[in-house]
């Protein structure tokens, strides 16, 4: 390509710092260096997580940043050592890292890279490539990267861990959700809370990973699924892929763990909160059956006060646990369910 | 036998009130109704959760009480109906019921009981038989039962659904710590945390449950196991069943938790949290790997304001677990092991 080895001249959303509006601006991408790979982004969506970086209390956000993490392209060019890609390929950028040498990417019981591990807080990352400075300028500024990935550009460049190779029919204005909504809520429900065939889930939160988990739970076979959200708005759509029941907690009488105990005559099997927050993650630990009950966190709200649990809800049998991006392998994952993902969204 | 189907008077240890010692006293125990047990105690061990019966916190303790819920004894007699034993049989009274027809009893998943579920606190309940009434009775006034095993008393009734029939051969004042304590500690490592070969655990609390938390730790082939506990006199019990390293936090310079992930070069596979109380539940867990760090929590502390969760530390891949009376269908559990427990403490 005639780009190649060339800086690239093109547009990005920039986020000059916290609680601002983007602004589109012309940015510098510089040619990928070693283990690198510049990527034509042709679609983007857009996630809670990149607003929460704007939010004042994330105080460790580094400004100027480039935002997005849920994108699908096309290779332009790569940078010596790269053998998992070639121009042209149609690729996801992803947020999780997969250095494939690490404890964690050797386990199967993960989606974990030791490449992440370093940081505390894994929404803030990422923001540089590995020789510690940024391939995007601005206006004679260099421009952070947002978590490996910073889809809000025409180019981007990204690590040649964090990307995967999709099928060449992909239709990357709908499988750019492949790059974190529908992983992160269909993982869920399929690799984290293991949904069995017949059983009974509630779901907390619709947005775009409450409803992929819900595609997940549908998958799994769940026979009941109740979808919680305080927009009763979103109850056709959640009804269209699968729910069988839909509550919106503000037109209850009680509260909606007891609704659901209620109705499920002592409680669900999986509860999957995909909304965050303290009412909804202790909502959904509520609501599950003593005995085997699993709730699952995948949402994650901002300025959080967390989740305080009774030992004694535990010691009855209940599970919690989480996932980012889906759990398990998530580049394996993506390869498979892209086509999957195809026919169900076309 | 002499007494069947006659009132037995025998000793037995009556707490009066809340927060007094408790008072040797005549009893007066009488026979067994429909599927009930009267059964000899030989031997009684004491468990913290006797103990917290007694504290002013538990406004819902019912007196008189005969506590003791740990103990092993022989059939005196039965009532009708009874079918899983008879008079001379070795028996372990248990306080979580197995009624064996609910979904919970019929679930590979679960030793919990529905007969149990219905009791939101399960360290309070099962202070009457199914008729509502007590077979317990001292200076005229019925005396209630305590989880439905009151093993301080020379002689107690239990229902059918509440005691599991051991091996002839079996020493009862040992055998008797699989009322509680053993099957405790062991069954959460085994059933609940399934710690896996070569893994890497630690333990919090030191006491019957932790230790035997321990031994289920090296029988499931655990690498290394980090024995934690404030009193470090217990370190060299815990060292011979199998600790590779002790730990007392008042000794240490830091966090218990960051000294074991330093320890472990990023955290433990399994937790166990024997002790009960925030401090030590959310050491347990932060002293987890992400990835697939496990936290189990077995012990339950007085007046405890329960452990708050970041969702992050659980989006990052850990699970929090728990179990009462080591999970998984105890009755068989006992039957099992008792025969091993014998030659382990033997």
């Amino acid at each position: 390509m005639g780009t190649k080895g060339k800086v690239i001249k093109c547009k990005a959303a920039i986020a000059w710092e916290a609680n601002k509006p983007l602004c589109i601006e012309e940015v510098e991408v510089a040619p990928p260096k070693a283990h690198e790979v510049r990527i034509q982004i042709i679609a983007t969506a857009l996630c809670h997580s990149d607003a929460h970086i704007l939010h004042p209390k994330f105080t460790k956000a580094l400004f100027p940043v480039i935002l997005g993490h849920e994108g699908a392209g096309i290779v332009e060019s790569v940078g010596p050592g790269v053998t998992n890609c070639k121009p042209g390929d149609k690729v996801i950028p992803l947020y999780m890292p997969q250095c494939k040498k690490c404890k964690f990417c050797l386990s199967p019981l993960t989606n974990f890279c030791a490449k992440l591990s370093q940081f505390k807080d894994p929404i803030i990352q990422q923001e540089v490539m590995e020789d510690k400075t940024s391939r995007f300028t601005c206006k004679g500024k260099p421009v952070y990267h947002f978590l490996g990935t910073s889809t809000f550009s025409q180019y981007t460049v990204v690590s040649d861990t964090n990307l995967a190779k999709i099928d060449d029919d992909a239709n990357l204005e709908r499988v750019c959700l492949l790059g974190c909504g529908f992983s992160t809520g269909y993982g869920a429900a399929i690799n984290t809370a293991k949904v069995t065939p017949g059983s009974t889930c509630a779901i907390f939160g619709l947005g775009g990973v409450g409803l992929s988990a819900l595609i997940g739970c549908k998958v799994a076979g769940a026979s009941r699924i109740i979808a919680v959200d305080i927009n009763s708005e979103k109850f056709a759509k959640a009804k269209a892929l699968g729910a069988t029941d839909c509550l919106n907690p503000r037109d209850l009488q009680k509260p909606v763990q007891e609704v659901i105990i209620d109705m499920t005559g002592g409680g669900v099997d999986f509860a999957l909160d995909c909304a965050g927050g303290s009412e909804a993650m202790k909502a959904a630990l509520d609501c599950t059956t003593v005995g085997w009950g699993s709730c699952t966190l995948i949402g994650v709200a901002i300025g959080d006060k967390g989740l305080t649990v009774s030992p004694i809800e535990i010691l009855m049998g209940r599970t919690i646990n989480g996932t980012l991006f889906g759990g398990q392998c998530c580049h394996f994952f993506l390869l498979i369910f892209s086509i999957l993902v195809l026919k169900l969204l076309q």
